[in-house]
């Protein structure tokens, strides 16, 4: 391995890294149907989101022409702490698979929120300690969101209130702890804190939750302070996906300098947010004509938006408190089997992955957690890094595909999006290492029944 | 901040990474005590120890002439998954502090096993790897050691078996689950796995365990096997210092690379492994005469060894089965507070720094636990990494010496080990965040009682 010109890490300078973030919307010819209203079915204006966004951010989630948004340096000087984030050529991997596929891996994990969910925490805590507001509230599901929102908050000292998908709160007691290490409030959802989570907790009494319904919350308990707070998510929504690039922007300019060309680029997707960062600016180059790439969207069997379900206008949350937005979805009352581990867990995807889906130009594929947590651990043995099991779909996908390339003798460049660690997700690893890890997918039935009650938009 | 020339992280390039490990007994004038053979009061031979320890560590044990040794490049290829580890400049400390010190800490947090550990793992590994055993046995304490062992013995497919300490079993099951992914063995100690570990369970039914229990249990657990296995140990060995030499050789070619001369250098202090390998090639140059620093060895109040303890011979392990060492010590039968938190709870400390601190050529301090997580929770809030309570004690120190540069004016520059990250003490935080943590502190009599138990060499 050591006559390789390539070295294990590739880390670039902090000159190298990114002063703007890149917007993949600019170069979509046909663009990500827009937000609407759920009681006109109208495009929502700036107005009304300003309820419920940072006006900064309300701008951005509803920029679809400049490709370039400068990031401020306030947010440059944080990321500066924690980044640039490695690529890695997973030369351990290739040896042990005896593949002649090249695997490289953008590892998001090396920071203390555990995965990619600081680079768009930062950014909304920055836009809101900016505008004046005392704090901020969110949902969280895994807790990966809630922990680098809960530091994000505490470096720019504002306020943070977190609602935590019940089931999460519980089987997670240390991932609450963290956040409190940070000044955090974490309240578990649904709560009798807010009437959406009252509402929920008398239809449903023994619910353990769900991101849908922990959304709902969040946004009640910001807009009904009277202005003081605002709410942020950390997923979804086109800002993230915006944030989130400068994954994929150190990825280009890291392979870039070396003269790698990636053939496939693998992601992991529950909300989109990793992995529309990290295929951003490659699908910029692809939307532009001036390369070509194999996008992948790995996703849960257990909740799968990409591959079962419907392009269409749907509630984000489940107290239908949110715009529509069009995007493949299971219905905003779906909700993952209980035994379903770490996150991954959200009913729809991103409105932007959604479209370049739709359109052809990424695929995707649903993995069983099975599968997952064998690659994950065969992975962990391999190469040393311990992942979340959400990164471990893309693992799955990355150690398929260098399968085949062994099978077929062609020497592909693999990358994917190792988004982060596992280290609070050691009950499920208790449990796969127990064999009392269950596959199950939802039937045709159930998802059928969840469609019923998409919106009647036009 | 952005007009600094110094980054914010230094990382050094594959190419500049140590290819040899630095002795830095061979500078040292007068050499630390040799281990004595408990029956017979006189060094021990390499045969001796061949029974419990790999043929080429041993070696390494007893060299105390070799200034350099080589690393072997199948261990050098391993630490490139996860080294150099960063060179961080604590910029947002520094002006949170308002002091005129500048502040750097070397983060070996960056790898699953969460700790500076890895380092001597792979190594051990690699040696009993080589010399063609089945596997290698040992203890744990906070648990970090036994992660790192797991790690490595998995990457050389050889078998590991943990003794961990039962309080750390049972407060981090977490930890347990990590080491299981890597498919060692985890043994509650005292267990009835062992005859020494029958006979302390008999003499004392409700024991917690301790490490000086778990070594003995470890021991027997390898020299029963007929020669299959060895045992290894994660500090206070000379081997040990010598391995983590890689931390300070970064270090050092680092701030050489811009510049920088520390004025003070800070370690936790447990059984010496990270603080002896941080600090060992810059002791090199003040050993040669050719620099100065102030080396400072935090430990906690609750386990005191430098700064209560008595220079003597003493067993290193509560069964008494391992040979005797001079070092600063509590008595072998020491036991800290229940309430201790995370490592550092060894009764002894490394024979190579307690004769350095004899020579009085490095100082140690005690801080209490509170002062410990008060210092490790301003850092997560204001550096963004969560620290192991081990890892905070040198963080407490820093501070202070930060705080004490404002008053006086002194622009010093400090330097120290940030050893891991505290994901898998969130038990130890909570407690904290409830103000529930105790600071008790031995009294004098309990030191003395323990002391009485010393054995009586010549």
């Amino acid at each position: 391995m050591a006559n390789q010109n390539i070295p294990y890490k590739i880390y670039l300078s902090e000159d190298e890294m990114p002063d703007s973030w890149y917007n993949v919307r600019a170069d979509m010819k046909i663009k990500p149907a827009p937000l609407l209203n759920p009681a006109t079915c109208k495009p929502v204006t700036p107005e009304e989101l300003e309820v419920v966004f940072c006006k900064e951010l309300v701008k951005q989630e509803l920029n679809n022409d400049d490709p370039w948004i400068p990031i401020p340096e306030e947010i440059r000087d944080f990321y500066k702490m924690y980044r640039p984030a490695p690529l890695v050529r997973a030369y351990c991997l290739e040896k042990k698979l005896q593949t002649p596929a090249k695997i490289y891996y953008k590892f998001e994990g090396n920071n203390t929120s555990g995965s990619h969910k600081l680079n768009s925490a930062i950014a909304q805590a920055y836009y809101a300690k900016k505008q004046g507001l005392k704090g901020v509230t969110t949902e969280t599901g895994a807790g990966q969101w809630g922990t680098a929102l809960s530091m994000a908050c505490s470096f720019f000292d504002i306020d943070c209130k977190v609602y935590m998908v019940k089931v999460s709160y519980q089987q997670k007691p240390f991932r609450r702890e963290v956040m409190r290490t940070y000044g955090a409030s974490v309240t578990p959802s649904p709560s009798d804190t807010t009437e959406v989570g009252r509402k929920i907790l008398a239809e449903f009494p023994g619910t353990n939750g769900s991101l849908g319904c922990a959304i709902s919350e969040a946004v009640e308990a910001a807009v009904s302070t009277g202005g003081e707070y605002r709410y942020v998510l950390g997923s979804v929504l086109s800002q993230v996906l915006l944030h989130q690039s400068v994954i994929g922007l150190e990825t280009m300019t890291a392979m870039d300098k070396y003269n790698i060309k990636p053939d496939v680029i693998i992601g992991c997707a529950g909300g989109g947010s990793n992995l529309g960062g990290l295929i951003s600016p490659f699908m910029g180059r692809k939307l532009r004509g001036e390369a070509d790439y194999q996008f992948i969207a790995v996703e849960p069997a257990s909740c799968p938006s990409l591959t079962r379900g419907v392009y269409a206008y749907d509630f984000c949350d489940t107290g239908k408190v949110c715009p529509l937005a069009k995007m493949y979805t299971l219905g905003s009352g779906f909700m993952p089997s209980p035994n379903h581990a770490g996150g991954l867990r959200y009913h729809g995807m991103s409105s932007v992955l959604s479209e370049l889906h739709h359109q052809g130009l990424m695929e995707a594929r649903s993995v069983t957690q099975t599968e997952v947590f064998e690659a994950a651990e065969q992975f962990a043995r391999i190469e040393g890094i311990l992942p979340a099991p959400e990164s471990a779909h893309a693992i799955r996908v990355a150690i398929d595909e260098a399968i085949k390339c062994k099978e077929t003798g062609e020497e592909k460049t693999i990358l994917f999006g190792l988004t982060g660690t596992g280290y609070f997700d050691m009950f499920a690893y208790e449990k796969f290492h127990n064999n009392e890890m269950s596959d199950y997918i939802p039937t045709d039935e159930e998802l059928e029944k969840s469609f019923a009650n998409l919106p009647d938009v036009k």
